[in-house]
């Protein structure tokens, strides 16, 4: 293991706060919950955390700081939302503006972060039990697709769950259900497993994001709930401003993977 | 089985929205949830469900109703929560100031109702792996202690855990941490078992609320964290108003026990 994989998540966000690390955090602080990002205006954070609570699969809420708080005081009390991510991308109006490793200027009173997990942690999980990860094999980005499964609407926010795909074999894939269904807090077990076309996917070698992978001989997809839901769900409320991780530069939390398995 | 146990949820709120059922819910509708209330006015809701998200154990929301709505359209479509709870406690100020049997003309559209999580999901589970429910077998209520865990503060909402005790003998408290981690949107595992000084408890026959229990030779008290929990912390913002369910009285919901296990 390399001395990145072994930093403290405090470290890790320290040298990210001094923009010595501006690139994806795959692999930093292993074992450690790595979180997506969502700031969204205070007007919207009733909502939009009903919205969290009732899609629970695919919104998996790690912490939510209080309106104009940089501070994850549960995920992370001495890091910053503010700074400690290695690049931002800030939308208004449902357009991307900018990217910035910092949004401390962005900040005020009505701001709220919401940390939202990552299916890093079941792929740990994953690996752990033997199960080959077909995307990091592959070393590209997982292949995710919208469905025509429907979150549970909360207010203005609603939308189609977007679903992540990992292949493998049968056999593994009853060990994948067994292992991912100790971490319902982190997306938990897959929503679907086999045909793709009941759930809406027209082809399966085309995602809508990230990359297309091998699917071998003998082996099924199977899709888990994305934490790209509640951020494709908020854009399209087109909130005056609304500011999100990068793709795969992510916030590195306190919080062990472990801590969120129930057995 | 009583014809009312084999009720289905929607006819045992018709019944008490007709005011033909006054009187606690215990074994209505027997495998479907039942829900604590509590409605509090738009302005506190945000902080409030976030304090529930923080203190999962102590406040599983089922569902969350729009503003101004009675309707809650996960945990039962067709009901209404301003009409089909036996009895509602109404607050002003953190004062209990009545009873009611029907809140609609409280209603306004600054009303949003929580429905959290009760017990008897998880005793049932306890019941069906053959661990006798003392409080049960005693025909009282369950005992419930305020402790010296403090619940993650959310805005203005803090306060201890509270939590409900049930005795047994150590092989039971074994099988019981298996089964209710089954549960985890709905209490889940224990919080703590045996010492009960160690949680801030002085007199284990000295009940805060609920009623004291027998603990016989060779049983050790096994403590989950109990759904009055937000009720208490709730109280002592003293909001304007808040409206809850009488103690017993619940809101029976469309949504079968099992759903809300993860294996």
């Amino acid at each position: 293991m390399s001395a990145l994989t072994m930093m403290s998540p405090s470290e890790a966000r320290e040298m990210i706060r001094n923009n010595q690390w501006v690139k994806p955090t795959s692999g930093v602080s292993n074992g450690f919950i790595q979180a997506n990002l969502a700031v969204l205006p205070k007007d919207l954070a009733f909502e939009f955390l009903l919205f969290c609570q009732r899609n629970p699969k695919s919104c998996p809420i790690i912490d939510v700081t209080e309106p104009g708080s940089g501070i994850a005081s549960l995920a992370a009390p001495n890091g910053d939302i503010k700074t400690d991510i290695p690049k931002y991308r800030v939308y208004r109006n449902g357009e991307l503006v900018e990217e910035k490793t910092d949004v401390s200027d962005l900040w005020d009173e009505n701001m709220v972060g919401f940390l939202i997990g990552c299916s890093f942690t079941f792929e740990e999980a994953l690996i752990k039990n033997g199960i080959p990860i077909r995307h990091n094999e592959e070393n590209c980005n997982v292949p995710m697709y919208k469905t025509n499964i429907q979150s549970v609407k909360a207010g203005r926010f609603e939308g189609p769950m977007v679903v992540s795909m990992r292949p493998m074999t049968e056999k593994d894939a009853i060990r994948a259900v067994q292992v991912t269904s100790r971490f319902p807090s982190v997306h938990g077990a897959p929503v679907h497993i086999g045909n793709s076309e009941s759930i809406g996917i027209k082809n399966i070698n085309e995602p809508d994001f990230g990359d297309r992978v091998t699917i071998k001989e003998g082996e099924v997809p199977v899709f888990w709930a994305c934490g790209v839901t509640p951020q494709a769900v908020a854009m399209q409320v087109k909130p005056e401003i609304m500011i999100t991780h990068a793709p795969g530069h992510m916030f590195i939390t306190d919080l062990k993977n472990e801590k969120f398995s129930v057995l």
